[in-house]
């Protein structure tokens, strides 16, 4: 028996199974809560990290990226796909697996799945924004699209912003049925709509959540009020909308990072010099969020690099003294750095 | 106890120990004429790569990068650090990890520790770049830097270019004694040499391999006869490079992916025009290697995605019906693909 690897190869890492039992230990409102309070932290030390646009690899069935970023201490990077196509085989659209490692060494510090905590950071990050753009008072939010973001979003909108009843509305019943199973007795009013206009009526706020690779028109001009905060989460890369771009010119649009959602938001549909603000000045306060009441806000989310960073810190941080997590044997440690070779042959 | 992950939820994981314990089951040299093999058919079908440059993350005390890479059909990439000054604090220099997937669903194919299979898809690339450029009848080498990638580059020369006797120097003669100890007995002369100039002497190829993180003149214009051969394998980012550029001023220069060794290669003390050779041209006849006697030439290597590609291909082929991999928990995978929710909660 070779000795056992030694603690410097070792590299925690946060299975599915042992995610799933995280969140359910934690419970999901409050992981939500934690979570978009990580996400603010690091919005609002925004100058702080090293950003890039994701780096994107498109093919005709979907779109691989990596989501880098750093803050100079610690750096993580995301690798996530986006294919609409694997529904149909029984796959997830999405899939992912985030790493954190240490600046100063380059030695990973955690190696997670990141499918099921992407949905969460997700909503998570609507949240945030939601708390400083939507109206006072918000009580209802119209969800269309109930696919497998829908829950978290709706118990996110719940916990952050006490939103108490959710309009539902899905071109398929049974995602809509899936939804209202899942959420019974969670404390939120749950109406299934027979379409999308009736959703909207008389929410304060509306989630769009759809997963089609096109540009679609969930959202007409004649479907949303003033003073409505629209939560636009399903436009997340080039040539995928979901808002009429009439209902862009006449609000106040708030975005992650400009660059990357100049190139995979809502925005794509408008000029270069179309104007958005980006969420962390409103979180430092450098920017106003919502300032009238009839004024409409959109959140044009299309997910970026340091929500994931938050999300894998503050996953981190939950596991000291927990077995949420294995150890896996991923970096090699020879006990002189120079012997790689010596390490290999001698492990016989 | 809740139900195991399902077949789709499982990615193959190769730990430090299995792919220790696959390199010394093939056999170190067969698995380095198996990876040169690897990336020679690769390097051959050069245009149905999607290329980009790594994406790098530098810090003051080393670098974070990760590297890319399609054929259309598989995707791949690695997370590699370099940190010269690991090694003082008894840490790698640089580690990596790397993950193949399809292209078709985005679901992960194979995880893998690159460590080590770096270290050896770098000895096998030197290895095919050399058996199209080096001297005929080339029977010794110098290798100047004895840390961790030097028997890997010993046995490499040996293995694919019939390489007899290497001629070791470093500023650190214990690192010299290491790979004299370690390469007792493969077939090889090794002569520890008391200075880089010692070394050169005779050589048919000479390899460059130290790692200090700043512009080093490991070889001068006068250390190099007409006719040798230089595999320059150090000088890989920014700032860090090797050779006087005296030497690379007369000599045919042969690199892995322009774009990027323009930045991090020998060649950042050139000029943006002077003339280099891509290598994956020679591999498929487009362009000589060497062709005359008294040439000196050159492979200024820095390290290429599509090598790493060809070694976690090449892994995941040879760990079909062996036991030198575990399955890992990474992809969630609920029963319904939209019911992600459902998942969480009822896994409890």
């Amino acid at each position: 028996m070779p000795a056992p690897p030694s603690a410097k190869a070792l590299v925690p890492f946060v299975s599915v199974e042992n995610m799933m039992r995280l969140v359910r230990h934690v419970g999901v409102e409050a992981m939500l809560i934690e979570l978009e309070e990580a996400i603010e932290t690091d919005f609002a030390r925004w100058d702080r990290f090293e950003k890039t646009p994701r780096i994107a690899a498109h093919s005709p069935d979907g779109v691989i990226e990596l989501m880098p970023i750093s803050d100079g201490e610690l750096y993580s990077f995301k690798y996530v796909n986006g294919h609409p196509k694997n529904a149909a085989g029984g796959l997830q659209t999405v899939t992912a697996i985030g790493l954190l490692a240490e600046v100063k060494t380059g030695y990973p510090l955690l190696l997670a799945e990141m499918t099921l905590l992407t949905a969460l950071r997700t909503a998570a990050t609507s949240a945030l924004a939601a708390r400083y753009l939507k109206p006072e008072r918000a009580r209802t939010m119209a969800l269309i699209g109930n696919g497998a973001q829908a829950e978290f979003q709706a118990l996110a909108m719940h916990a952050v912003c006490g939103i108490k009843t959710v309009r539902l509305y899905d071109v398929d019943s049974h995602a809509t049925e899936k939804v209202r199973r899942n959420l019974h007795g969670m404390g939120l009013g749950l109406i299934a709509c027979p379409s999308a206009e009736a959703a909207v009526e008389g929410a304060d706020i509306i989630t769009t959540s759809t997963a089609d690779k096109r540009s679609a028109t969930i959202l007409t001009d004649a479907m949303v009020d003033p003073g409505v905060h629209i939560n636009a989460i399903g436009g997340d890369c080039p040539g995928k909308t979901e808002l009429s771009p009439l209902i862009l010119q006449r609000s106040d649009v708030f975005v992650e990072y400009e660059p990357q959602t100049r190139i995979e938001g809502e925005i794509q549909q408008m000029g270069p010099d179309f104007p958005v603000t980006e969420l962390w000045k409103v979180v430092v306060g450098a920017k106003p969020g919502r300032s009238e009441k009839k004024q409409t806000t959109v959140f044009d989310s299309v997910g970026f690099a340091i929500e994931d960073f938050s999300a894998l810190r503050r996953v981190r941080q939950r596991l000291a003294g927990t077995d949420f997590h294995e150890e896996l044997d991923l970096v090699a440690d020879p006990d002189d750095p120079r012997d790689l070779y010596g390490m290999l042959m001698r492990a016989a």
